[in-house]
């Protein structure tokens, strides 16, 4: 059982918003200006800690840096992450991620701000977050 | 020292063209589609190996995630690299980049497929590497 988050990239100061639920921390590698809008995020998730369904129109690319995490696309089952592994959800397929009910969760996210970024849905229930 | 390369993501296949030196591995970790132009490279260089002077018409991202190497634009100091750095080059800027002397190095590449990915230019002198 791994419980103790270290970050490969920068960790970044705790979510403070009601998109996430638990402990978990932001730090932006990478913002975006007029000559790329590519935007990269590091995002670390202590255990239990999700985020809410959410969708972004420009799609999203997760690439696993550290622990054991979730990820489930809508009408899909949940995924495991492990380290090492990617990511890609599609334009505005709804989806949430997050640490594995006993371990931490790190992941890079990889956006296009020529897109809306995300949308925010409903928080995912503990019936969803454990089936 | 740190000879052995491991990589977090995975490692690919030995890249077998004149654009790089040394003994290098590449493994496309996410491709283009219609939807999502970004693409994503693990790069892992020996010690000693390196890319060609190139420039990326897109710009391009590197995340380090293992081993110590280098990274220089045209007319500016070379930059030593660790596990967690984060570079953002600009569009078309000259540079390269590749393992130090005697480590290996590895580091993710995030790319706009929506212009032309790379520009290959001269190979990096051995006088270019070592200073």
């Amino acid at each position: 059982m791994q419980t103790e988050s270290k970050t490969l990239f920068e960790k970044g100061e705790k979510v403070k918003n009601e998109n996430f639920s638990g402990t978990a921390y932001l730090k932006m590698l990478v913002t975006n200006d007029t000559e790329n809008p590519i935007i990269v995020g590091n995002v670390t998730f202590e255990p239990g800690a999700r985020n809410r369904w959410h969708r972004h129109p420009g799609g999203q690319i997760l690439l696993v840096t550290d622990g054991v995490g979730y990820y489930q696309e809508r009408g899909k089952p949940k995924k495991i992450l492990r380290k090492g592994d990617v990511i890609k959800c599609p334009p505005n397929i709804e989806h949430w991620h997050g640490a594995s009910i006993d371990s931490h969760f790190s992941h890079l996210a990889i956006g296009n701000s020529d897109k809306e970024s995300v949308v925010w849905l409903l928080p995912v229930t503990d019936e969803e977050y454990l089936k």
